[in-house]
């Protein structure tokens, strides 16, 4: 099964199309892996998938402990992302690839910025072989994203000035990207990426609470995933927050 | 003591500008750690720093696995670098690299695309705080590379198009950046690039070898430390080949 339909599936299952981002600050391994479960399994019945950054595997490990993370989630029929944004050279980006793909994550995130040829192509080559999927970067969440992702590039075909983030939005349906990511601080930046993809390429929208991004707007500009980190892992009770979000979601989709 | 001051103590004390790129193939974990090992202790007389990147951190984990070698390059009094080309936004940049330098990495490498403002500032934050380096991606060594980092951007402040790593090599200079990369397959790069920084920040050139660049122009074009991987550790005799291409460049930077 493609990772695009296992997260529509996951989406139907749940009745939410929340993200969590397990993205805790610094502390003990021990209590980061067990806090990682504990706000798991509180939140499971609220969200669609999981996804997991270095805020955890270099201080855990890959193997053995993000694993165990990764095998909770698999137990809660959860599928998994792992947001490496990979940047590499090809050999590097493969290898990359393969160890995250082998621990037994469903998708990893990449930047469309290296390009193709020795760059991206090894990762799509990995994914396809495994059945994993790959998440491009678009646009993304934090002030300086105008410096590189919303700069003008010239392009040679037509001589003409083109947002980067029109051209790697171009790249995920060049490439059968399984989705993007274009940051929930910036819905007019979702709506144009939104209608460049359609439903061809679902749009990942991180940066909702903490970081001042608010859903109404987000789902409205056609973000289908919501990415919710510490809004959710960060609060008293991660369950209610999580169900919360969940239900503003539902509302505003319905709507 | 400076990152950049420490590199170059290394470099005279050694009498060699190569920094080893332990980029292993997969292999079993205990195999990859003592390989590392076994190589640094062989070629360390030709070598004045170390590289380590996914290949090792993944399947070994930065802590208990990656320490081991540190710690062993810091015994043979070799700066490290972790080349783990950040590019996330700054709460989770501040999170990585805090984890890089505490493990003892004395610099990491980081993608000027996001920008400064919550996106690389909090990486030059900590890197300040613990006198550790940053070297910023400039142009890559992959054939893709002119897609990204070889693209014609629009600049606002003079309406005038202008190539990609040009910009990147003035965040150099403006964010005082202790070292950039360069691809040693692109030699006529480098020249620009170093036309751009002078002597102020050093350029690290990666690609010699198996990628298919060659000593001499690179180092006659201005790179000032050689980044070399597999033409050393996949060799019969590790030891030789960096001997070898420390006697190059040697030559070259004498004539």
């Amino acid at each position: 099964m493609s990772f695009q339909l296992r997260m529509n599936q996951s989406a139907k299952k749940t009745g939410s199309n929340i993200v969590l981002a397990l993205d805790l600050p610094v502390d003990q391994p021990n209590r980061l892996l067990s806090r990682s479960i504990e706000i798991l399994e509180a939140t499971h019945p609220y969200i669609c998938a999981v996804k997991i950054n270095r805020q955890l595997v270099l201080p855990l490990g890959l193997f053995n402990g993000v694993q165990k993370i990764l095998s909770s989630a698999q137990d809660l029929g959860l599928p998994t992302i792992m947001d490496c944004k990979i940047n590499d050279v090809g050999h590097t980006n493969r290898i990359i690839a393969e160890y995250y793909y082998k621990a037994g994550f469903d998708a990893l995130t990449a930047n469309p910025f290296v390009g193709w040829e020795e760059g991206l192509q090894p990762v799509f080559e990995v994914a396809n072989k495994m059945h994993r999927g790959v998440i491009l970067l678009v646009y993304m969440s934090h002030k300086a994203t105008n410096e590189g992702y919303g700069q003008k590039i010239h392009d040679p075909k037509t001589s003409q000035l083109k947002p980067q983030y029109v051209a790697f939005a171009e790249k995920a349906l060049t490439w059968n990207a399984d989705g993007v990511i274009v940051g929930a601080t910036y819905p007019e930046k979702i709506r144009e990426v939104h209608e460049i993809l359609g439903d061809r390429v679902p749009i990942y929208s991180p940066g909702i609470g903490i970081q001042g991004g608010k859903v109404e707007p987000v789902v409205k500009a056609g973000a289908r995933y919501l990415v919710v980190g510490r809004t959710i892992t960060l609060a008293e009770n991660p369950a209610e927050n999580a169900k919360f979000i969940r239900d503003i979601v539902r509302r505003c989709t319905k709507e």
